[in-house]
């Protein structure tokens, strides 16, 4: 088959490999109908995850239709049509048993397209196929389902749930890209007051007011709006990058959570000289994907207007040029790229 | 009268000075049986907090009877005994209304010898104070009475709560000075695993096994043996070192929670470059004293077992005497000093 294989910092290619087979009676081969480009992959290409070693295709997010099933498959077969979580999960150990998938110590957690190979390719080997996969309606659009392998989960589950966003609420997201968008469409189903998002990037702003944003602007003038009152309820870092993470301590109030989703390559400052009286919760979290069920019901619903993100569509052969264009998102407004089977 | 007065950095006297007076409609004017020493004045001794100006009279917890009232108190008089918060309160603010006392934005919060003459002195004015005073039983000891205006509400709120320590949890404790120690005492109603203390200096960790701690342990001890296991489930950082907190972080497992009490001097090191997974929470937080009836009524039930947290007890006119003393706790092993009025 073809597929995205990583060889190294910077270097990728659209190559031929061999198909995947069931290699664990819990595994399952899913043709990939639609993938997508995580900030995840352009990390492991920056060389910022060494335990991603050169040969292995990448990829996490994608959706299909199943093909093989190993033996211990209980409750998926060839032809049901699947949405292939990023998190693989045991559902057996203690951490999956407490529904933090993304910590399973029973061989799972986020591996596809890390530590195995992945979803940018023709199939994929899906491992705990029972536990990492999720049913897609029929009704449900390709381009939508592949939403909810991890942007979505995230965005809710490390964003808006461990924030305790609630009505009312001002919410401040720090980074309008995919994930802070997904975080803005979420946040919405809580009723906020107001929804700021902070971003430096103009192509970007513009995203943020289109999926539903109520104000888009430069941390100057988010911190300059905030000072009229007692700060945001909750700010949610999805930029990753470190001065992101200080302006969320800045502009939360007094009680307030800040949420970090945004993955970090190095330390953050804390500036515990002050906020140590200041009543904050901080988050950090990895996605469990635990709630992928719940907003795929959500988007059948009409709840969750996710059209505005995705930006770009590639057939799964033009995957290099899918790669450039979302590399390139902070300048040019790209979201979310998908990627379609034939 | 007589009191501990503040005249810059490493400056204190025992001083005469004006009898105080009610000022304001809603104070009231307590005489002090019992003030003890807190942590904070020694940081205001360091010039930490340039806030507080020299003159100030210092001390924020004290147990009394009040003397005095002023026209608009209406639950207190002359004669009543009562506990004198670290936290003056006026109630009625939003941040007050919400229990958030530290917070108030009415001219409450901790103002008590740090902003307004203080305890440490044979009287003390006490703003709002129908909200800033608890009641004292007269089978309630004075040297007890005084660790519930402001260290056991530090243990149990900022520590304790905000931890979220849950029965069979395992919790490190990292401080072995009167905050660490209360927060131990005050962990054992929840009936977790194993408290294990952490400490630097070891008269402070003997302490820590007199309290009821499981365990007292250098640093690399505790780390050593967390590490058979997935971490603790609760770190609680109580030693106000930036080294405290970064050890807390390590401490803790997947999913865990690490509590901040300590009063930081600088920024700290958040190493989010691992941490961002982890599915951290990380609570900050002054103290409000809103459980300090709860924790009274523990008190008088049995429930907590307090009296090895006073280890000297003088007279009040030995102030710089007891300030020495309690300055000199790491290394000898001193814990809380209470001081008598006559």
């Amino acid at each position: 088959m073809r597929a995205l294989v990583y060889h190294g910092p910077a270097q990728i290619s659209w190559d031929t490999v061999p198909d995947p087979v069931v290699e664990e009676a819990t595994d399952a081969i899913v043709r990939v109908d639609a993938t997508t480009i995580c900030g995840s992959d352009l990390r492991i290409l920056r060389g910022d995850l060494p335990e991603v070693k050169p040969g292995t295709v990448l990829g996490h997010e994608a959706v299909g239709e199943v093909v093989e099933v190993g033996d211990e498959v209980r409750h998926l077969r060839p032809g049901d049509q699947v949405i292939v979580s990023s998190v693989s999960a045991c559902g057996d150990c203690r951490a999956c048993r407490d529904a933090m998938y993304g910590q399973c110590g029973g061989g799972g957690g986020w591996i596809l397209g890390s530590l195995i190979n992945g979803a940018q390719a023709e199939f994929v080997r899906v491992p705990f196929a029972d536990h990492s996969t999720t049913r897609r309606p029929s009704d449900l659009p390709l381009d939508d389902a592949v939403l909810l392998a991890e942007l979505l989960p995230t965005a809710y589950e490390v964003g808006v749930r461990n924030g305790h966003v609630c009505p009312g609420d001002i919410v401040v997201v720090v980074g309008a890209g995919p994930v802070g968008l997904a975080t803005v469409i979420v946040a919405r189903l809580y009723s906020p007051r107001r929804v700021i998002v902070v971003d430096l990037a103009g192509p970007r702003l513009e995203n943020a007011v289109r999926v539903g944003a109520d104000a888009a602007e430069s941390p100057g003038a988010m911190i300059a709006e905030l000072a009229e009152g007692p700060g945001a309820d909750v700010a949610i870092e999805a930029s990753g990058d470190p001065d992101g993470f200080v302006l969320c301590t800045r502009a939360v109030r007094a009680g307030g959570h800040v949420a970090n989703i945004g993955a970090q390559g190095g330390p953050v400052t804390l500036h515990l000289e002050s906020l140590w009286r200041k009543n904050l919760t901080i988050s950090t979290g990895q996605v469990d994907t635990s709630s992928t069920a719940w907003l795929l019901e959500l988007m059948r619903f009409g709840r969750l207007p996710v059209s505005g993100l995705v930006t770009h569509t590639f057939g799964l052969d033009r995957m290099e040029d899918a790669y450039e264009v979302f590399a390139g998102g902070t300048a040019s407004g790209a979201l979310k790229v998908v990627l379609r089977g034939e």
